[in-house]
This record gives C-alpha cells, structure tokens and sequence, in this order.
C-alpha cells in the first residue's frame, strides 16, 4: 500500500484557505479518494487544550517564545494522533496550515527569526514536510479587508497591519526556500476557479503514487 | 548594581529539593540577602495552565516530544515574567528544577535524547543557564522509599522504577557536561546538615559578586 500523500494550505488571514481547504477535500472525496481533513488542533483533546491557551484573550502578556512553542506542542499531538496515522494508513491529508504558518506568523511576524522556529519545530515534527503546500495568494490589501468582515476577534486577529504584513513577508520567505514543495495560488478568482487550480497541483501528486 | 544569581534544585522525585530549597531560601532571607523562590510554573497564570495540561491524569495520550514542548513553553513563560526580571534587578533567585529536569526527565526517561532536548530548550532560555545547580543525591532506592510515603499521584508520578532510573542517568550525564556548574550534595543528612552544605556552596557563588 502507498503512503497518502500529506498536503497543506497556507495563507495569511482572510486569504480564503478555510474555505478552499474544504471544497478540495469534498470534491476529492466526491471521487471516492480516501482523504481526510483536518487542521490543528484537529479534535485532538490535548492539542485543543493547548489551542485554548494560545488563544485566550486574557492572555496579553504571553511572550512570543511561549506562543510559538505551544504551537509546536500542539502541532506535534494532532501529527502524531491524527496526521501520521493517517498517512500511514494509505489515506492523503488536507491540512489547513502547519509548519510554514509558524515560520511566517512567529518567525517573521513576531520576530523572533525564521531559522530559530524552523530548528525548535524540527523537534515536533521530526523532519516532516508536506508533500505539497498550496499558498493561497490575494495581497494583503484584499486579506485584510475580508478579515474585517469577520465577527468576533480573538487574541491573534487583533494583531496590527504592521504584523500582517511581516506575516507577508515570512511566507515569501518561504516560498522562495521551497520552490519545489510550495506552490501559489492566485485566490482572486471564484471559489470554484481557485478549487480547480488547487486540485490540478494536487492530482499531480497524488498521481505519483501510482 | 549587580545582578542577581540564578540557583536552581535538582535531583530525583523524594529527593528532598523542595523542603531543603525552601530552607535555604528561609535562612537567606533571614539574613536580609534579596532573594526570591520559584519553580516552575511559578504562580505565572500563562504557565499554570500549561502545567494543568502536562499533570492531567487523563492525558494519558500525551506524545513524549508534547509533553517536552509543553515543559520548555512553561519554563518560558516562567523565565520571562518572573526570574530575568528579579535577576536584572539584583535580585538572587532559587528555583526547584530548570533545564536539568527536562534533560533528565524527557531527554533520558522518556528517551527523546537529551541533545535534542536541550537543543529545543535553547529556544525558550535564549542560552541562560543558572549560575550554580545544587544537585540533591539521595540514591534511588532512598528517593523511591520516600516517594512512596507521598499520597495523590499525579500523571508523572505514575512512572515505573525503569523510568526513574533513567533519569538518575540522566542527571549523572548532566553532572559530568557541567562540572563547573553542577554541585552535587549528598542529601542522606539532617535538613540542617543539607541545608548547610547547600548554604556553603551558595554563598561562594554570591561572594563572587562583590
């Protein structure tokens, strides 16, 4: 049996992953292909116990450090519970972001350093890259705007254009660190035209399998 | 001003570090040195609610590498908003386990490795080390008696006699990466005979201020 094939959507906020992410993987598993989807903390109890103090509005003076090795912890739990089970089952993966988003949101747009949050993740994956990751590209300008159309704020939305922007940067970063395994996504047009162009890069890899 | 010195406890569970930590900080104080106690989570509401999630009985799923992330996010956050900010001012602090604990505890118990565990760990210390490390050496068979007179377990209490073992290899690894930094007190004596052994040791550390 082969592996599945592990693949991830990356974006800042507001790039319109969440909503793609999903459309992919129905329409995947539309066509009978064994696939499940998922994002951290994924359902998993210990990783949505961590998710919980990330995002608690009360928690002001957690320190960026702190933040991103929660990520890690969390990110770590849902990979081994859910991601690599599956994986190892024959079973692909859609992943709404994973390691790329704490290069790109701690790294960059907390600063702390991309390469520093690259090293400390290596311990929670332990090497483990995607096959493949979708960037979802509509410019910052866009993102923005659709995240102001969003409801309640939690303790990350409320971050400064200044810290979307570096956020921006991070993941032209890590684009160009990745050529082969990322790939950009213009996300400007409909929901279904986007769906399409991701499932064009995704049959491909899938098709490796064969 | 000088800035303060940073001691930490190590040693086996029923080694007697939090009583005779305790003390020495007392006796400290008493003499009007400013000095503070700790241990991690410290009363910091961020790392308290990480050490709920890590002493969960019902975690019983928790990955080895989690529970290591989860350890370092605390110490993190536990570094920042207490200790550095006594040290800068002059402060000394004492503090009940450090980056020896999860060297032994996650890198040789549980077997992750202990270079990979400090590795990670240089993430959330930024480098710090403490100035003096008081390891308490009881033996194990001592250290295991007197943990069995404790009474609630929590999960880390749980472990079996090979795990405890494990970690007393583990800090005798530490001991001999960090002969200068790491003192070893032997801790069959009277509380007031350790105490003064580790009052001795401590006062050298703090004379080197003057």
């Amino acid at each position: 049996m082969n592996r599945g094939r592990f693949i991830t959507f990356e974006g800042n906020d507001g790039s319109g992953k969440t909503t793609i992410s999903q459309r992919v993987y129905e329409t995947l598993r539309a066509r009978g292909i064994s696939v499940i989807y998922t994002r951290e903390p994924g359902g998993i109890a210990i990783a949505e116990q961590i998710r919980t103090i990330i995002l608690d509005p009360r928690n002001t003076e957690m320190d960026a450090r702190t933040e991103a090795l929660l990520y890690a912890a969390s990110r770590r739990q849902h990979l081994v519970e859910k991601v690599l089970p599956a994986l190892e089952n024959g079973t692909h993966v859609i992943c709404d972001r994973f390691i790329d988003s704490s290069l790109a949101y701690q790294g960059n747009g907390r600063q702390i350093g991309m390469e520093e949050v690259y090293a400390m993740n290596l311990f929670a994956t332990q090497g483990l890259l995607p096959d493949l990751t979708l960037f979802l590209d509509v410019g910052l300008e866009e993102s923005m705007k659709r995240m102001e159309g969003r409801g309640a704020k939690d303790r990350l939305d409320q971050e400064s254009a200044a810290f979307h922007q570096r956020v921006r940067e991070g993941y032209d970063q890590v684009k160009a660190l990745y050529p082969q395994r990322v790939h950009v996504i213009d996300a400007h047009g409909s929901i279904e035209e986007v769906t399409d162009a991701c499932l064009d890069e995704i049959e491909r890899v899938i098709a490796e399998d064969a």
